[in-house]
């Protein structure tokens, strides 16, 4: 195939540039998509500024891709050229190690992120292993689906694996994960909690599906729902008061922690043994959760509420991203000429 | 009934001495048991030491209680005049709550603990509710059985939540609890195992069912069996470290903590999210639980290994478990003449 054009950060915090680079030859198990939205999801600001040392440069990120099939290696299967699809976080695993055969393959020790010594969405074409390339609901929108296929997924995949409908589940951090963990709660029939410390996000939060929203800077407030949580979704990423919060949950309650919060937690086991409770944590979803959460949203109408900008505009959108001031998902729309 | 002869500490970790109390008229729901055996747990040392900062004196410790039934009250239910019962760190529970209801009467906000505000098993007699009066099957020994009651289900309650025979279980510290742990996970049919500090416990954990040991303290060994446990029981009361343990773990893997460690744990939210590890905590069991285990215990011939001291001998016994000298269990025969 030609070369293709993107959005490179050619060095760590680097604004993006116009950037091209020659895919080679498309691999017997791959798919390569053309982009026509993609979400920017703070992971990609992460490793655009190389947070968590792992990123390698020139960084082509951008990871909730929603776009058409152009091209299949002969060896992928699921999907077909000119099919609307949708890729996540990651664009491979080995397919052969015990977690990728039990359908765990997120977990595998090779799994290939999409965005991490590999070219992401921010760009004109992207590849991923067919593996990890979905199609799409017909009842969901273009413009909105990409943001399911991370931010989506990493909020579904506990309540899929941990919650039941007759559960109250609380969610913390209203933001591009949090809103939609609302939506997906409420749509999951469990009775909801919001935690912000932004009151102007309280009404947004009723609207997402929040039954109750409560301040998480406000001790007394989170002292009146002591022990009454069985899921709590932890979004943010930044630490919390974590022993006020781990109050909240009844006896045999989760915590359970998606946002990247890279401060140590410090927490006495002894609130763990008291009432068993339980903190765990995982990273997106297995590929089997990404399919059953697509139709999902498909089925209840979930989608995140976004805020568009043209792909040429990609530093405006990041900066939007990193000042706090998205409602609730930033997506990009590819304008390649 | 009669004044009770009992051992009390009338202060926090004053020496045990002996004591009588009256205990008042046996109420409708209560069992009065005369005690034949006692373990000592730890957690006695806690209480009488007042070391969680609950402990109410005069106190009558001694929670792995094993006798034969004296009295029962008019509505007290499933035991009978000369039983022979046990009764292990609970004595009562509200009976009507929400989690009493539903069998987690371990988990009752206003469960009793045996030795807490109440008389325990270093006494010739003692009570509590029928629900946490325990008729012991045939098959098990007087003298050995008591530390089932606590020590026991403490370790077992986490294997039947948690465990499957196809897992493999890693137990750290083999001590009280930790060897019990080895027994159990072994019957139940798992690759188990053993973390311990101490060299001389090696060949012990071996014949206790360990199918292979790691020195605790080697992070070498440790590396070695990274990313393999599914399920590690850490029964010392003192911390380890975190990071290196949880790093055995394979993904889904659970660190279940049930020694009461009193210093914070500081653990990375990323660690958990990477693997989707969990980490989780649980006290002793419910009663249904405590039935199974005794059952469970029964069929594969478990019991702790033990040694015996008359009960006038108390402060010596005590003295024993306190500087580490317990191989593994010590068991107080009852003498009141």
């Amino acid at each position: 195939m030609s070369q293709i054009r993107a959005w490179a950060a050619l060095a760590a915090g680097k604004p993006l540039e116009a950037y091209s680079f020659d895919p080679g030859p498309l691999a017997p198990e791959e798919v390569e998509v053309a982009v026509e939205h993609c979400g920017i999801c703070h992971s990609d600001l992460s490793v655009l500024t190389n947070e968590w040392g792992l990123s390698i440069f020139p960084c082509v990120a951008g990871h909730e891709v929603v776009g058409r099939v152009v091209a299949v290696g002969g060896q992928a299967k699921g999907v077909v050229v000119g099919q609307r699809v949708g890729v996540g976080w990651n664009a491979g695993s080995c397919c052969q190690c015990r977690l990728c055969r039990s359908g765990d393959q997120h977990l595998c020790s090779s799994v290939q992120p999409t965005i991490i010594g590999h070219h992401g969405g921010f760009a004109e074409r992207m590849r991923a292993h067919w593996t990890w390339v979905f199609p799409l609901p017909d009842a969901l929108d273009s413009a909105s689906a990409g943001p399911l296929l991370c931010g989506g997924i990493t909020v579904f995949y506990p309540l899929l694996r941990y919650a039941a409908p007759a559960q109250r589940v609380g969610v913390v951090g209203i933001g591009g994960l949090g809103h939609m963990a609302l939506k997906f709660a409420n749509a999951y029939g469990c009775e909801v909690t919001a935690f912000t410390s932004n009151e102007s996000k309280y009404d947004d939060a009723g609207a997402f599906g929040a039954h109750h929203v409560i301040s998480s800077c406000d001790s007394g407030a989170m002292k009146t729902i002591a022990r009454s949580l069985d899921l709590i979704l932890y979004t943010a990423n930044v630490p919390l008061d974590w022993k006020a919060l781990l109050a909240t949950l009844a006896p045999k309650g989760r915590l359970h922690v998606v946002g990247m919060v890279l401060e140590p937690m410090v927490v006495k086991a002894t609130t763990l043994i008291g009432a068993e409770k339980t903190i765990s944590g995982s990273p997106t979803g297995s590929p089997g959760a990404i399919a059953t959460m697509l139709d999902f949203a498909a089925r209840h109408n979930i989608a995140p509420k976004i805020e568009r900008f043209p792909m040429r505009r990609i530093n405006d959108a990041l900066d939007h991203l990193k000042t706090g001031k998205a409602r609730y998902r930033v997506v990009l729309d590819a304008d390649f000429a």
